[in-house]
């Protein structure tokens, strides 16, 4: 199906006189070292000192890079993969590959290597960038991947000397130190591709999401506006940068004159923790899990990070626990935001309104547990099964699409769009959208529960769980049932040894969640099966439970 | 000479797969009624009363004037009047007009019946609406401009009725109410022209600039990150609607989710106050003269509107008195922000970095007396006589030049471009630009006082002048001089009776000013000649002054 393509002017209509300027990638960068030159980027190095640079000097070598690359055979159209912590040089590649026209695509490092030689051979990537962290993976890629023409560590000669002969890997600072630092970044169509970024989905090969210049310029904007991005703050972005562009942050940072402290490989709470404290981070931005980490190390200090504000929440859900503990302990705002990495990926933001301000606490925290504030961008909308469209009243639940110039229209070398027939993306996610414009996901689709013609929310469900003292973790899925179609078995990873009973497990959930919503089992397992983004694989949960046999009496 | 156009691909390069969505108008208020519907639009009413509404509503009356519009045989590309105050109906334009894909040319209200009959006529609009404060200008109008065949009074039936048949005015109110309020807004070229605003230059016919819907989307993008348009604010526009779209606010702050406080035409300080102080206004932007009314009132009143936080200065230079009186006798922030008609207008803001939270007061407030930091989206520079870019040191001073996605390529019907040959609009400022991105304007190119082959900022020299506590306002001119080539005049109006002499003004300006400024003369007048938007016209007092002879003994 092709593209639907931009609507041209109408008949008689006129054309506006203002400079035909395309949105491009570089002059993000290119702005920040002229207005905000000394605003820093610190980096917890992968070699293991805090590294300083700023704007100013990430440009030049934004450029030497760009004029290295030329000279590594790189063309316009090419991809340039990268395997890469959050780090300075990671920047410059992001900046140098666009910027010359050529397509930066980030890969999971923690995918396994078959995985990544799947993702190579599809982009067809002309050469690879890695932290040495990864240097066992190049060395099982190197060799097999016959796209790849370099391999280049991004280190200096004598760490680079140090790795496995058989990546023959040329050394990032070699490379660098060999160009010359001006160059004049060439300005093209802005819907060129800037940026590769592959979703591993639960089932089927990964697929890529090829991102325009424009996209993440418009981004961009979106977000210096509602990620507080702006010259008064120092950002610390722990979502990586092989991870929807770290949500975009390393283009919107330079826009809104943020400085940017990046956490390298050490991303436990700890290390987090210090990094923040010394560095007078002010935001950051992450999933849950890291938060966890997070807290521990400030309990254990007693103390929040010096100037640490806030802290943005995504990829999983903010939990109520999480709220409390943030900002009753330690006074630093918990923010839910939600995106996608087909949407590049903001979505929404927990932004408060006005209106907010005289509501008593509880009826406050209702809005705060949604997922946030739909972005000014992103058209949005929730849909029954049949495509009509549900009302925005905060109680129908359905299906919600998305729609915008910083939405994916289509997967990299697919034929067909990704869309709806009217356009939209559908997200795969069930949500509620109220009056004031929060969305809250009550599920993903396929994970949602159906029990006698009812939605069960799987969400809503093991969020209620893990509130409870003993329970760590907690996944719900559905379990067939010959009467109700399925019905929900909770699945709990305890934190002591004294597993609650599913009795005891009812008492607590019984007056948060419908009676009907009660699970019909608790079963008890180690560990939760967790993807390489960090989520939950219920599709493994559900291959293990596939035989189990629900108690007879239900609780319904 | 052709517009220069938009880059293409480069040889290779790949094409992003993201949506094609064009950046229109309407979306942007449509936006705010499905996730703001009910955050207010209140407006001091032309009748008299407070009028409430909210962007729910008032996304319904616009699509009611949609199809009013069209049942008036409005069509794409027609352009379409507006002569009239900041109110909810001046917005319902706005939208409205731009949305069916005609052109909002929002007209100067202070003009002359003559300068509006020049711009009506070159705009050839269809059609007028006016507030009927400008009935008697109306009255003139009417048959003496031909392309209008629709003349619409702002006002309800009643109202309308009692205004000069002559006009032959159709009542606003009248023509909604007979128009169904369900229109869907078509989609077409981003480039699209959406609204016309004409500058009055000081010299020669006034020139159109032809906003597009791409230039107003993305100016609003800048405008909500660096104007504080977020859903806790509610924001006044004292700048007119009919000056550069009131500086972009219309169209930003329902992007921003912002409450719009909407002051009609009672400008005067105590008016403001008192409809700030009721309605709970966080932030106001507007010209200095309106500021100083609004000071007045407040020490007449004793203290700040109630929940006021900052007022946004623009038009005119923000003297460090009035940081003071803003900011130390009530605690409201006062923040100096630039731009110009041909920029949408938005160029630069005042807004604080990290490292001056550490400077001492006098250091930081050099910072604050700067226009402010070039807000990302707009490429600024200054250059030299021949063209050479001169470097952001803060001390070289240049011909200010702007380039980006909403500045004016060229004007309205205009054969040539009003760029340089490479591209940039020269905004007819002298300038320094810092390493910190800070621009402060020297002078206007035309004012500025060549005096022995060095330039004297007569803006500068005005400033310090008007420290003076005697001395109300003051314009400095240049006079012609046989050894110096020019001279400073200072022409002064006071506050009282006791006009200082020309060595008091000397004394006084010893510290601040280098000697070789210290002005030849000093005359006092009763008034300065002030143009439309409230600019000081020094061509006029050129004119008055051409004879002028200076004292033989010069200060140098």
């Amino acid at each position: 199906m092709a593209s639907r393509g931009m609507p041209g002017l109408m008949p008689g209509q006129l054309r506006g006189l203002m400079m035909d300027r395309p949105l491009l990638v570089a002059p993000l960068l290119q702005f920040a070292a002229e207005f905000h030159g000394d605003t820093e980027i610190v980096t917890r190095s992968i070699e293991g000192p805090i590294h300083r640079t700023d704007y100013a000097a990430t440009w030049r070598r934004t450029q030497a890079l760009a004029n290295a690359l030329i000279a590594m055979g790189i063309k316009p159209g090419d991809r340039v993969a990268t395997v890469a912590w959050n780090t300075w040089r990671h920047m410059e590649l992001y900046y140098a590959v666009a910027g010359i026209g050529a397509v930066c695509h980030t890969i999971n490092p923690r995918l396994s290597v078959e995985q990544m030689r799947y993702i190579v051979d599809d982009a067809a990537d002309g050469a690879i960038f890695f932290d040495t962290t990864f240097a066992a993976s190049m060395a099982e890629l190197a060799g097999t991947v016959p796209s790849v023409r370099h391999f280049v560590a991004l280190a200096d000669a004598t760490c680079t000397a140090t790795l496995d002969p058989a990546i023959g890997a040329q050394s990032y600072e070699d490379l660098l130190a060999a160009a010359k630092d001006s160059y004049t970044f060439p300005e093209f169509d802005e819907n060129a591709a800037a940026s590769l970024c592959y979703t591993s989905g639960t089932t089927g090969h990964p697929k890529g999401v090829l991102y325009s210049h424009r996209a993440l310029v418009l981004h961009s904007f979106g977000l210096v506006a509602n990620f507080w991005l702006n010259p008064e703050e120092i950002s610390l972005p722990v979502v990586p940068m092989f991870h929807v562009n770290a949500w975009g942050i390393p283009y919107a940072a330079p826009m809104g004159g943020t400085a940017l402290v990046m956490p390298g490989r050490a991303l436990d709470g700890k290390s987090l923790f210090e990094l923040m404290d010394a560095e007078n981070v002010t935001c950051a931005q992450g999933v849950p899990t890291v938060w966890m980490g997070l807290l521990d190390a400030m309990r254990k200090a007693g103390r929040k990070p010096s100037a640490l504000k806030r802290v943005i929440v995504g990829g999983a859900a903010l939990s109520e626990a999480m709220i409390h503990a943030f900002e009753d302990e330690f006074g630093v705002s918990a923010i839910h935001a939600w995106g996608m990495t087909e949407m590049t990926p903001l979505g929404v933001i927990n932004q408060t309104k006005r209106k907010f301000a005289n509501l008593p606490p509880a009826e406050r925290l209702k809005f705060k547990l949604k997922q946030g504030h739909v972005v000014a961008g992103v058209d949005m909308r929730i849909t029954a099964a049949d495509g009509a469209v549900l009302p925005n009243d905060g109680k129908s639940a359905g299906h919600l699409q998305v729609r915008g110039p910083w939405i994916a229209e289509r997967y990299y070398k697919s034929e067909t769009t990704a869309t709806t027939p009217d356009g939209w993306f559908d997200t795969g996610d069930i949500a509620t959208l109220d009056p004031d414009g929060f969305m809250h996901i009550t599920d993903r689709a396929k994970d949602i529960i159906k029990s006698g013609g009812e939605w069960i929310s799987s969400v809503d469900l093991e969020n209620a769980a893990m509130g409870h003292p003993q329970i760590a973790h907690a996944a719900v899925i559905g379990i067939a049932h010959p009467r109700w179609q399925e019905r929900p078995l909770l699945v709990c990873v305890c934190r002591g040894q004294d597993n609650p009973t599913l009795a005891e497990m009812h008492a607590y959930l019984a007056t948060k969640v419908p009676k009907w919503w009660l699970p019909d089992a608790v079963e008890f397992i180690e560990a939760l099966p967790l993807g390489a983004t960090g989520k939950i694989q219920k599709s493994l949960l559900r291959e293990h439970f596939k035989d189990y046999v629900l108690p007879d009496e239900t609780s319904v």
